[in-house]
């Protein structure tokens, strides 16, 4: 099994929104840098994990407010929740989902 | 949905070896402090990611080589090797696995 140095795979993102994607046994891991706004979205396949590396961002929902993380906060989205990830200044994530299987 | 701040639940963990075990999602995490060595085991039923907080520590197989995680790095374990973790100093992991459910 490899072992994936996040602050490497990091380095390695030259855009925003651009996710290095790595299967990992039973997981998916998306490393992303980002800035600004996502558009809204649901997760219909599985609940994902965000553990912020680094930086400050937040989630909006349709119907409650806005979820605000920082460097070392972990947090689930739910599969069936509309949301619209953002950042105000670079903030960098591992997304943690189950590995999607053909 | 919780935010999970890993700091703070290191910083409330009196014991090593005695995760703090936490639902999030179709997820658990269980994050823990330690030093030196725990038994051999297996997972039977999910791969973990091993996700290394802070600190350097090993997992040795039946079959296999040495493999040493520095902070930063994650890495998985398969559900079914024979495997036993360790740390020379003390260090602080997340672990992710799939949620049990009843």
């Amino acid at each position: 099994m490899q072992v994936i140095n996040i602050q490497k795979c990091l380095s390695n993102l030259k855009e925003h929104w651009k996710p290095d994607i790595i299967q990992l046994g039973d997981f998916q891991l998306r490393i992303v840098r980002f800035e600004g706004e996502f558009e809204w979205h649901r997760h219909h396949t599985s609940d994902k994990i965000i553990c912020v590396v680094s930086g400050e961002m937040f989630i909006d929902y349709r119907d409650s407010e806005r979820v605000w993380l920082s460097a070392g906060d972990w947090y689930v989205v739910d599969k069936h929740s509309e949301h619209k990830p953002g950042a105000l200044k670079e903030c960098a994530i591992v997304l943690v989902e189950q590995r999607v299987t053909a």
